[in-house]
């Protein structure tokens, strides 16, 4: 009796340790922890529920989602004079590469992960993924409004520096060479200068005999980059 | 005066109506018309407000992630047995392709789309940005939830089939078959039954004497649709 009750004492205190610690990630306490412990489980470690495998492969899919939507209104609000190109951009610097697993290192979410076998040192596709389903699980318990204001308040505005991500430019012209070198496949540029207009410079990505990009500029690089960038949405969509 | 009047009364007349068809095709009335007025506003007939062009471009962008949003958390509910792979594939048979022009065709909204220039017969892209962009105006005027209840009730409860989309293949060895013929790349499939299993296929697709898909199932045809599945995404994120 006295085993059991001690038993359910750590029981009670591990939990209770959990709901702080998450607490200060979230800024609030959670309704639901359930969600919670799903979020923070990796495939490795599945349980059985309910005869139902249960890991975080679903609730990522979801958070995936409802980041993106909360990212791009965010950004609407944020840029009312920018273009939809520029949006679109903004986003793929947030959710794409190397920033997501940095903000999950930044919220510090990696002591929850519960996963077996191997664990690969640093911070993998698993703690990103981990951070995509904290943001199903935020939904879940709080709905949409508190998902966005945790998003915005506790991600967004503490841990982006906006006007650096601004200015951090995606070189679509390596990037095509890269492809093209890895590919062994001819593609090539070529620039002049608009005879029509003063400062007007244009490039067009020639590949297989055949221009898949065109981009205009106000110097040779601006234009190749306009002209890289069209080339790779061709590449990727040519099949 | 009375000029002034009449046209005023016209004009009146004109918003009225825009209110009442929108009506029926939403299911409740809009706070806010200037949002839906924006939504089916075609660059090509883009307006100046304060300084500012605007059309749906910035507002398809919203949309497209809210809609994402929305399907998702639908999905989510509708399979809760179903694993994530499954999920974004009905994600995607929606939100990409034809599913979406079809959609937009089903609404009815192509009347109140403005553009200017040549007009293209049938439902095209710019039909399914408009509907995107639909999206982003019941989300900014309604909010989070107004919006997941119309394109629950309204679009997906309405429109689509779900039986009939589990079922839809994804071809995937034909599209690689269409991909290598058109980029003139050798691609092959070389198939075996697996001798460790019973009734388990394994199969792998070689492009440039390198196995970029891997594919086992309990057919031969399962096994190459599982490795053309994967050379697809090989290929795709190659640079």
């Amino acid at each position: 009796m006295l085993r059991k009750f001690l038993a359910l004492k750590i029981l009670f205190r591990k939990e209770k340790d959990f709901l702080k610690s998450l607490r200060e990630i979230l800024g609030f306490y959670p309704r639901n922890l359930y969600f919670y412990k799903i979020a923070f489980t990796h495939r490795s470690a599945s349980f059985i529920i309910n005869n139902r495998r249960v890991n975080n492969e679903r609730l990522e899919f979801l958070g995936d989602s409802i980041l993106d939507a909360v990212i791009s209104d965010f950004l609407y609000l944020k840029y009312p004079d920018s273009k939809e190109g520029f949006l679109t951009e903004m986003r793929s610097k947030i959710v794409n590469g190397e920033k997501l697993k940095e903000l999950a290192r930044l919220t510090k979410l990696n002591k929850f992960i519960v996963q077996k076998g191997n664990t690969q040192k640093g911070f993998t596709k698993i703690h990103e993924d981990a951070f995509e389903a904290l943001i199903g699980a935020v939904y879940l318990d709080q709905g949409y409004y508190k998902t966005y204001k945790f998003v915005k308040t506790k991600i967004l505005e503490e841990f982006i520096d906006f006007e650096d991500l601004e200015d951090l430019n995606i070189n679509y012209k390596s990037q095509l060479i890269e492809w093209a070198q890895k590919n062994k496949k001819p593609v090539s540029f070529k620039s002049k200068t608009d005879p029509d207009a003063t400062k007007c410079f244009s490039s067009e990505v020639v590949f297989d005999n055949q221009t898949i990009g065109i981009g205009r500029g106000s110097s040779k690089k601006e234009a190749e980059q306009n002209a890289a960038k069209e080339a790779i949405g061709y590449l990727l969509h040519s099949f």
